[in-house]
């Protein structure tokens, strides 16, 4: 499988990905090098990691506790102490060995310590391969409110080796799958059809493949997200604050972010219907989609009140509009678009049909 | 007085400044505008801030408490958590109003607050007019260490107002002049000269655009630090750790940061003489020159072990070695000299002398 080569990053898959990352660990010269985990993929993904590694290299292993409430400026604040106990210098580096929250926080705690060292992600969840991991977004919550805290900055590489999705179970790859029919919504009719059919995991590196491709294409063409890479958004405006609700929520069951996202994109959907021109028959086929593989949520009115309320701290707002990406069609995304709050009331309704 | 302007941001002088910055608030179209001071800079050079701008605009002030010891985290997190309060986004725009607290941290908060806004420099102390305010270097210290956290961002512009340089003290102005003498020690000889004959800060407009003059010409060369620019690094490698001491010690009077570097540019001028050929009579001007302007600090035996212990945490330290910036002679630099520890305890005595 062909390197995902950009003018900032490249993504390298599998036995290739390790030969790279070994010639580029080898030419680097780190001073040295930290390996950002969480409990969960210091036992499962590490071991393999390291019997990859061909030098013998000064290794430090920094273990945060694994979950998006974990993503924090005080969890960052613990691992920038630890660099700085552990002598880490300008010319140390960092690999990122984990799902999102790991590649996200890792990201940014690289480059703020000492005003910016090297990093390397290595994706271990589907979410991460196809999402987090690329494109150069990394940061943190505030409280409740979803990445508000970060920077744009480029890793040096990405290495995917679908192999660590072996450690995931059921539920954890169909949350990772939620953004690649995500990349089938926004970009690509086929792929979207193409995705539907798939019922094993089994032999999904092909795919991802093609998601990183259409995620990477979007983002050279506009990688502060001035225009087109808001595309990548769809889903996620309502999907982010379901998401955020039930992070903070004492009553709700933990919703993974690929089942706050599917959730998001039926109600975009809705809203794409009646303000964009998807048609009905396209809405139908998304929403089935998602039902399929992802549970019905229930919301209460009280539920939907508080989520609507977490809108305005939306990162694509500005001058107090909340700005959605919706779809004309299916493969056809339009961007900046607004939406009255009577119809995102519709929209659950319609998502609760 | 003419602006400086480079390919990444423009500094802008007295009326000229104002005059600028009503057309840049103008065109940008901001969302919100917030205003980032301390308690000082609110009571002392707000109102005329404000007297000096022409629009209409939505501001919001946001006030830290002074002083380096809030130049961390938890005030980035109290201000990015009003910042949401406020309904900030993207569009928004935060104008940083105060000395190198206010700037270093405010353009780091800006330069993370969902992942990057605007913002602008209005330095009101002469440290932060000719060093803290341009060049894009923002952040905060992580407990004694100095700067530990933050990015490298350009503001908008910045802002020269000497006028406000009439809210500070004779020692406070004297800590910024600390940092001029520094550009004629690493860039111009003739410039030092000029310096040491000042006696009053009644005409320094024109000194401290020489001194903005040299930084720029440094930063434009090199604005990530990699070879040049850490000539502006001269008697900060002590300087800062004995900053960092004096600052977490419960038993020392606080040192201002010009008073700390001047205590460095000493010392290093000695390991300068014992390294790399400064002449020892250049090496006596260099210390009767900040003598007679700072008050000369006593070390205990026991200060200088705690001091030479931070100094592993330097940022140009790499691959365990600490990275000096010296000098051949008065405005000739060497970077990148490593010294033995012995040599820094000599210096400390040769300081004592």
């Amino acid at each position: 499988m062909n390197s995902i080569i950009t003018p900032t990053y490249a993504v390298h898959f599998n036995e290739k990905g390790y030969e790279t990352l070994n010639k580029h660990l080898d030419k680097s010269n780190y001073s040295k090098i930290f390996i950002l985990v969480d409990e969960n993929t210091h036992n499962d993904c590490l071991p393999s990691f390291m019997g990859n590694i061909e030098g013998d290299y000064d290794f430090e292993i920094i273990e945060i506790e694994a979950g998006e409430i974990n993503k924090n400026i005080g969890t960052c604040t613990q691992v920038w102490e630890v660099l700085s106990e552990l002598d880490a210098d300008r010319k140390s580096a960092m690999i990122n060995l984990g799902g999102g929250v790991v590649t996200d926080l890792g990201g940014f705690v690289a480059s703020c310590f000492k005003r910016g060292i090297d990093f390397i992600n290595i994706p271990t969840t589907l979410l991460a391969m196809v999402d987090a991991s690329v494109g150069g977004k990394t940061g943190v919550d505030l409280g409740p409110l979803k990445n508000q805290i970060g920077v744009i900055n480029q890793p040096q590489m990405v290495v995917v080796v679908p192999e660590f999705l072996n450690t995931l179970n059921e539920r954890q790859l169909q949350s990772g799958f939620a953004e690649m029919l995500k990349h089938g919504l926004i970009r690509d009719v086929k792929y979207w059809n193409t995705l539907k059919k798939v019922t094993s995991f089994d032999d999904i590196s092909t795919l991802i493949y093609t998601s990183v491709s259409i995620k990477n294409a979007v983002v050279v063409q506009d990688p502060t997200e001035q225009h087109l890479r808001k595309i990548l958004n769809y889903g996620h405006t309502l999907g982010h604050a379901v998401e955020s609700y039930f992070l903070e929520s004492q009553d709700h069951e933990l919703l993974l972010h690929g089942e706050a996202i599917a959730v998001g994109m039926i109600l975009e959907g809705y809203l794409s219907h009646k303000l964009t021109g998807l048609p009905k028959a396209e809405l139908e086929d998304i929403k089935m989609t998602f039902l399929n593989r992802y549970k019905k949520v229930t919301f209460a009115k009280s539920d939907i009140d508080a989520i609507l309320s977490l809108l305005k701290f939306d990162k694509k707002n500005s001058h107090g509009n909340i700005n959605f990406v919706l779809l004309k069609g299916i493969g056809d995304p339009a961007i900046d678009v607004k939406v009255p709050s009577n119809l995102m009331l519709e929209a659950f309704e319609y998502y609760a049909e």
